[in-house]
């Protein structure tokens, strides 16, 4: 059975044009003397990548029969935090990655002011592609994405997680406290990347936590699987370096629960999070499909 | 003649007294293991400061008789961006700083790591904060404000600004040159300080395109005399390290135009600033009284 069925495959990859697309149109450009500041950010936010969280905000809003436009500029908001994330955590004060995607991180290419202004930007950009009447023109659903995303992306969200990685380098952790290290650190934007379908849908309470509770297990899994990636992965199939955390001696679900026991968790919270979607009755196939292809993946 | 004058000294010290008890309110606190972090971005955000941003937030808002909340909650979020832009600027690969206002920076009190990951946090929770009901009642003018001061700090702002400054060390930048990089790196957020009372007022057009035009010049006139007391001043007066844009070798308003004819540019421009005031028919005394103030400050 292939990891990803051919109509699972199509959309990610129709979402991931889709997204591109938009990126490219809204990240500026210029000939001025900073131009490299703008290169820094286009080469952060235009370098491949799976597009998950475009493909789930896509897939969520879809259920609300939202507009194509309205879902893009939201997905390319998610992916200028979630790239930006990525560009502080390679740099050499915190993960020191020289990899990413299969080419040399940002403050490789450039260098490492760059690279913090570039991350600074791009987070920036997009609180302002979000508080845009283009993204939708009710200005109630534009602030309810800006407070969910800046929950989602904060202190007790995304960068929180990342100092709570940054510990566990030096602090032994309990797998209550991986838990909730990487619900904040990756789980809590994969959470708003539906969650803002939702918003932009003003789907029923009901249907908005069904998504919220989707996603939380569909990133737990995802990280699950990212950290057995790490320990059992070559760079090859997943464009990054790997082995990372055995070297600096972290604890991972994988390093606590043992990779047999971590594959069968990450299986479980993806079963979990098909079951979140049943309040929709099958009209989810795609966030079902890629509930599976999470835990499938070799990169 | 005292370079500040009573009734504006007061003024002013009351403005940093609430902004500091709103910013106290705010940022939050944690007893979970990444506690680091949250007393990182504390640090970074009430360790003093003139408060010049905040006290243009509630000058001019006062104009358009908005409430206190909304004026400080709109404050705090604009020090929040300032003070991640304070954090992220003084970083080894940035400017290299090991004091600020009289204290260590914060990767010198903390580690570079955390203080990468407290500016990326001040600066999310400045959307938080403004993207809140308790802001503005009105959603259309918290994304109002929202979209202006990502525009301000951003690339094109002041984000862009810093890169700037950075090619400037190694790049001859002619006066036309410097005083982009001045406008971009700190004349943009001054202006939006102004520009938000505007916006909180729901003020007209001309009013609030006076607000933005006086402080732009008055940010130009601030940012010559930081030059001035980078060249001039001591450690002691100003509370931070000094002597840096010779040391880099820096093109400045100094370097270019020398300190005299700096100084009179700077007066100008401060006279220039009150002018806009003019349709405020004396109204806004505070605003005008801040112009002498800063370009006769010592630190």
């Amino acid at each position: 059975m292939p990891s990803v069925s051919p109509s699972l495959a199509a959309a990610m990859s129709d979402a991931a044009a889709s997204v591109n697309e938009t990126l490219e149109r809204i990240l500026p450009k210029t000939d001025f003397a900073e131009r490299k500041l703008f290169d820094a950010m286009r080469y952060g936010a235009l370098n491949g990548g799976k597009r998950l969280r475009p493909f789930l905000v896509k897939s969520a809003a879809s259920l609300f029969g939202v507009s194509d436009d309205c879902v893009m500029r939201t997905a390319a908001a998610v992916e200028c935090v979630h790239c930006y994330s990525l560009i502080h955590d390679d740099l050499p004060a915190m993960d020191n990655s020289d990899l990413r995607r299969g080419m040399p991180t940002v403050h490789k290419k450039y260098d490492e002011a760059t690279a913090i202004l570039a991350g600074d930007a791009l987070l920036t950009i997009a609180f302002e592609i979000l508080s845009d009447p283009r993204t939708h023109e009710d200005p109630k659903v534009r602030c309810n994405l800006i407070a969910a995303l800046a929950k989602s992306s904060g202190v007790n969200g995304m960068v929180g997680g990342q100092m709570l990685d940054l510990i566990a380098e030096t602090t032994e952790l309990d797998i209550g406290a991986i838990t909730r290290l990487q619900r904040m650190k990756t789980g809590e934007l994969i959470a708003f990347s539906a969650e803002a379908g939702a918003i932009l849908g003003k789907a029923s309470v009901q249907h908005h936590n069904a998504l919220r509770a989707y996603a939380h297990d569909l990133g737990l899994a995802f990280q699950i699987i990212d950290d057995l990636l790490d320990a059992e992965g070559t760079e090859e199939e997943t464009g990054k370096s790997v082995g990372r955390d055995a070297k600096a001696g972290k604890a991972t679900f994988v390093t606590i629960l043992g990779a047999e026991r971590a594959r069968s968790q990450a299986k479980l919270l993806s079963q979990q999070a098909v079951h979140h979607l049943s309040v929709f009755d099958g009209r989810a196939k795609f966030l079902e499909d890629v509930a599976s292809f999470v835990v499938d993946r070799k990169g």
